[in-house]
């Protein structure tokens, strides 16, 4: 077995922060490629891996799989035993709900404020589309702790792809001080207390 | 069994036509709900639905699946005889790969060619952000026809989730006439000649 992840520069690449949260939960071992991001040859540089042109990539034994959600659901069928989704039908029907929504939504979240692991800048007084989106966050995390996340701390009780997938926006509500009510904030807390995340921005190197 | 499917503006709206496509390929009976779009109290409709405010949105006995690419995920399950992904592995990783692409990507294509079902307006001479968003969607169709495409006429032989959420940007190359590689064109063509697309045209009332 060979697995290899091309992910992009660590302090930014939230998209790479989701497929690499959760095959970490998969505790299979894995080589890691980092392609520095906002270079002149980024865009060469990732071209070289996948002809979409995007990061993250994975690659098992010359299987080429992109963008993090197909990642995400690659590996919840290679490794089975690491139930990266909830078993139960409609929990898991939920946590891809969820998970779509993060992957295809909150842009102006992304763009107000984007992830930088390194950042600590309270952003006082969000503006109104921002704050639309900020209490969509606080309403859906509440919801999935309250229906299905009687079993753990995780959105789902244990940890899923739903987790993987929000966690780069739970840096953020740390990184810009956002607001969140108590549940989604211990829920963030959660997150942020994540080995694996640890280790993650402990290799930041740029 | 009780499956309702909420959609937009059959006339616009890109994200309702996928899971709807995938819906009637699964033979199953549903009911349908239109909200228009566009309109002063849209949001207000869809909030009816969805606290995440946005359509398309399936309830199935009582259960919400919202965003097209989790409702398509979830058909997949509830109607395994429909085959909505791949049997091979292989080929259902790259099916994810290139509808997640869809489904996060193109951002210039929707912006530039949002989908109007009823335009017939070409559009010459494409910008050079557009064009490397077209070239990378004919190179992604020669792929996929090429290495998975040999039992049938769809990306991956018969028709699957990937076919549902490449449908609407096929009706743009043809509404817009943009420009197209033989394999790519035959394959749009393939799309076109949907009975279920024309299905879902001809009930275009707003």
């Amino acid at each position: 077995m060979s697995l290899i992840l091309v992910v992009g520069t660590k302090r930014f690449s939230s998209w790479s922060l989701r497929p690499w949260l959760a095959l970490k939960a998969t505790d299979a071992p894995f080589e890691e490629v980092e392609i520095a991001l906002r270079q002149p040859d980024s865009k060469a540089e990732i071209l070289k891996w996948s002809a979409a042109g995007k990061v993250p990539v994975l690659i098992d034994d010359g299987l080429l799989v992109w963008d993090s959600l197909a990642i995400c659901e690659y590996l919840a069928e290679r490794f089975p035993a690491a139930k990266l989704w909830p078993d139960d039908p409609a929990a898991r029907a939920v946590a891809r709900s969820v998970s779509a929504e993060m992957h295809s939504g909150f842009a102006v979240l992304r763009q107000q404020c984007s992830m930088d692991l390194l950042l600590d800048s309270p952003l006082t007084d969000p503006a109104p589309d921002l704050l639309i989106e900020i209490n969509r966050l606080d309403a859906l995390v509440n919801d999935c702790r309250t229906r299905f996340g009687s079993d753990g701390p995780f959105l789902f009780g244990h940890f899923t792809i739903a987790d993987a997938m929000y966690a780069p926006v739970m840096t953020r509500f740390a990184t810009y001080h956002l607001p969140l009510g108590p549940v989604a904030a211990a829920y963030r807390d959660t997150v942020l207390a994540l080995p694996a995340l640890a280790e993650w921005k402990a290799n930041i190197r740029i």
